[in-house]
């Protein structure tokens, strides 16, 4: 039986670097999924093994939160494990350090749920494959992952702060904005003078519903405390909506979202 | 010492294809500005060796022509050598095969300068480190690349296609819009139905000047039988600019590009 972590290495490459010199924080998570699906598919749990039962991985939750951000030239290693199983639900936890010195960059953690996608219903995690998934948990007692599990995020806010479209290079292969765009459409909200002075200390985000290519997002954010918090709703297939021509907050959540500064 | 030819692997993520299945342009591009950097850098003429003494690589042109673009899973490999020098600029080619079955996808050129940091002004290439770089030249008979040099771009339009803010995700370290930004900017112009019934047989980009964090990106489109050429122009430190409201045609080219599809 394969060992219950997988380890996944990466470099950071010139063109993932922002203007101070670190990882773009969507990179980081972008190599995070490519570590959760390396774990899944050498396991049978892969997103291509479980297509052809009609099964898919959705990312519900993520959360990272790091003391330092790796920079430019940098060999990182990233150890995936999961945490627990529930019936419709799966945490997997990230530990994400140096290659070189090992010192440990941050965690993170995610939350995920298999659906059908004939009926887009979600599936018994404990049933499917008979309980397979059981046999790779690393509890919290045998590989702690000491950051706080996600949070609520509430913005009651009415006031739009950004509108923007969908583009071609916004959509994954399902049709569907991509997880990683929704984080940097996120960073985009924030001026340079914001990461000039200050670095992101932990980032949450919660998928809440799908939205497609030509699908307007609106943004609403929040302050409390140098602690940001961002809700995406989408008008769908609507363009170049301008802030003051949204009469009312429109109905559908699609992210919600948290920014903690240090 | 090294081989001309410097080998670089990459896998295609399923985070960086597109609805249909294929790698983006953009992510490509970046693996080709990856796979320059490790030749460069393997020989002595890496952008960290040469920020030392306060030179730096600027990339002029990038030209890329496929026969096929890889697929999600898909093993590639680049090849990349130097096939000429002059005083000003070096070409630089690129093959591009898939790393199991050894098929070409495709070929790509690009053109170089070097530049002082300090004075901005080009630097002499065949003085630099007494001429080495010629030490790694692969002439054309040597090792072909069986595409059209670049071609010229001309956009005569007036009236502009889309106008976009710029903002920290589009930033390289150097402050400067990063040129795969652009690419996937342009890449953007095309709905959806473009890239259901074409493929992008060619692409070509020039950059003319650099932008910044804050500019507005305007852009200019027309199309000749299937060719569409793209020029980008910028606004400094404007956001938020109207299609409707620009008085007239902002004066400095930032970008010029051709996309032909087939």
């Amino acid at each position: 039986m394969l060992s219950k972590v997988e380890l996944y290495k990466f470099f950071v490459e010139p063109f993932h670097v922002d203007f101070t010199g670190h990882l773009f924080l969507g990179v980081l998570g972008n190599h995070l999924l490519n570590a959760a699906g390396h774990h899944s598919h050498n396991r049978g749990w892969g997103i291509d093994q479980l297509n052809e039962a009609h099964f898919t991985w959705v990312l519900s939750r993520l959360c990272i939160e790091l003391t330092e951000m790796p920079s430019q030239y940098e060999h990182v290693e990233v150890e995936t494990w999961v945490e627990s199983v529930m019936k419709l639900f799966t945490e997997r936890n990230f530990l994400i350090r140096n290659a070189d010195d090992g010192r440990i960059y941050g965690y993170a953690r995610s939350v995920w749920a298999m659906i059908d996608t004939e009926t887009r219903h979600p599936a018994d995690l404990l049933k499917l494959k008979d309980g397979d998934i059981l046999r790779y948990l690393l509890t919290a007692d045998e590989k702690p992952c000491p950051i706080e599990k996600h949070g609520r995020v509430r913005v009651s806010s009415d006031s739009p702060y950004r509108c923007i479209d969908t583009y071609y290079g916004d959509i994954d292969i399902n049709g569907h904005v991509n997880s990683v765009k929704y984080i940097e459409h996120i960073l985009d909200l924030f001026p340079r003078e914001q990461y000039e002075h200050h670095r992101i200390r932990r980032f949450e985000i919660a998928y809440k519903a799908e939205s497609h290519l030509g699908d307007a997002l609106i943004f609403f954010c929040e302050e409390n405390n140098g602690e940001h918090q961002v809700e995406i709703r989408k008008r769908k297939g609507e363009s170049e909506i301008r802030l003051g021509e949204l009469e009312k907050r429109p109905a559908e959540t699609v992210v919600q979202a948290k920014v903690i500064w240090e």
